[in-house]
């Protein structure tokens, strides 16, 4: 069902260790043997994760060398940021209704020391 | 697994019919009965996609009136905007790096031109 490219890549992300995998990947490139330490997981369960972040556009893993050390791939990041900057006049909008609210509070508040 | 709020979020807008959901409720609110229409589904497939999408918190529905129309949340967009903002400059360095590298193809024309 869910086969876009979007979709696949949200769907990459919806796991906090996927996000973690991401947040060292940022760093620099690193194997599966390098992630697998501080995460305290089997090689198999990286492996598994690492598919999942490669389906979705999210890294891509070296040919060349036999260790296949995983890079992330930044382009799939913005596209999603791409997509939510489309929302983003809804929330700037409740943040202008809030600090607007605020406003009139605190104004209101001058109002009652100069009495 | 995935109980934590940001990958539920993103597990919601894993799917293209709740992120077209999303895009209408940006207009403003809607039914059940209103959203079904458009999309050509049943209330009850509609009303599966909206729980995932409650469950994101990236709506809520209104608990007055009988029909209960829902509203989008923007702050959970926008949790994933904030997180995403830790990753700009990976694409950003990207960018950079792709604007340095035509400007130095263009500088090597402009050389060749001059012969």
């Amino acid at each position: 069902m869910t086969t876009d490219r979007l979709s696949t890549t949200l769907a990459a992300l919806a796991d906090p260790t996927r996000r973690a995998i991401l947040a060292r990947l940022a760093i620099g490139e690193a194997t599966v043997n390098e992630l697998a330490k501080p995460f305290d997981m089997s090689l198999q369960a990286v492996s598994k994760h690492l598919k999942m972040l490669e389906r979705g556009g999210l890294i891509t893993r070296t040919r060349q060398a036999q260790s296949r050390p995983c890079r992330i791939e930044p382009k799939a990041l913005r596209d999603i940021h791409d997509w939510l900057n489309e929302y983003r006049r809804l929330w700037d909008d409740s943040l202008d209704r809030l600090d607007g609210y605020l406003k009139q509070l605190q104004s209101g508040e001058n109002d009652d020391g100069k009495k």
